[in-house]
């Protein structure tokens, strides 16, 4: 596949107009943040009701894969190409300012637009499964046993081009009034960060 | 007000078809996932668009309270009473399985419905963005100062009723197939969470 290095175009529906300093369609960011995040926040509408389902996601060049269970509403919608939003969003400060007003967060956040496409090959299906395990737990592929055909059927796998994306971020300490700097309070960011402890062995 | 510890009722909308042994209806289930969360992924719809966006929120007894710009899209859409949903996700865990296919994660999120109202009274208001700062860093609100009127009219605050509500989530080590338990692989959970490090304070 032809790879690039360029932007992403924005487009009427990913333009920001408010804080637009805070807004990238650099691709190297974009990768970047869908790379270091576990899942992705999916909307779609369902009779003019907008649904929000967590999921687990890979970047996988320019698609974003999701997969669940062919039995799963999300998923059929998806598979049935409805128009979708899946944002990903990595939590990272809390931003205390010396006013109510100027406390913020940092963050990273990603929104892809578009409609999703079920891979319906096998052997694509199959590498796809691969790419999501290979992310998951890098190196465990080799370990454990690989997906059987029964498994495969109950298995919806969907692509999400990332075409149609902005990415929006924050970083830094508060910015506050002038006039609020004498105050008396501490001022500053908390760091904050999804880490993971100490594997528990399963029992059984 | 009145406080109920009755569950929520499922509508059609709420009521979960697959892996129904997953969901919860729980109110204190769904407060004590909601009062855990820092980021709702709030869903709207733009002309046929889904558009998920991360805003941070705090539960006020049977709402979600959600602020932001006067000039924010999503908010205006809200203030508007634009069905919306917002749901709140915590990823608590990885489990590593035999198989590929038993792979899960661990997690607890909640998804609420509805159409936000916009609270316009000015006292309301006020305390609305007290019980936000309360929640960001509990007791700085004595300490920094409250927002100005020009502050509190660049502010729009919008409560979203918690009555169309689900929980969801997953918990302890992965389920095998008893063909699969000989394997030599490791199996378990690696739990992760949100975790904090030391302040870092304001130059400025």
């Amino acid at each position: 596949m032809e790879t690039t290095t360029e932007a992403y175009s924005p487009t009427e529906r990913t333009r920001v107009r408010r804080a637009p300093a805070r807004a990238t369609y650099d691709r190297e960011v974009v990768h970047g943040i869908l790379d270091a995040g576990r899942v992705a926040h999916v909307g779609f509408v369902r009779e003019d009701q907008p649904i929000v389902i967590p999921m687990a996601y890979v970047r996988d060049g320019e698609s974003l894969l999701l997969h669940g269970s062919t039995r799963a509403g999300v998923m059929t919608a998806l598979a049935a190409g409805t128009p979708a939003c899946a944002t990903v969003t990595l939590l990272d400060g809390l931003v205390l300012a010396r006013s109510a007003f100027h406390h913020s967060v940092n963050y990273r956040s990603v929104a892809v637009l578009g409609r999703g496409r079920e891979v319906r090959d096998e052997a694509a299906k199959r590498r796809a499964l691969d790419v999501f395990l290979e992310n998951f737990v890098p190196g465990r592929l080799a370990e454990i046993r690989g997906p059987n055909p029964q498994e495969l059927k109950a298995t919806l796998v969907i692509e999400l081009p990332i075409e149609e994306v902005v990415a929006k971020q924050r970083t830094g300490g508060p910015i506050d009034d002038e006039e609020d700097m004498a105050l008396p309070v501490w001022a500053g960011v908390v760091p904050v960060g999804l880490q993971a402890s100490a594997p528990i062995a399963c029992s059984g």
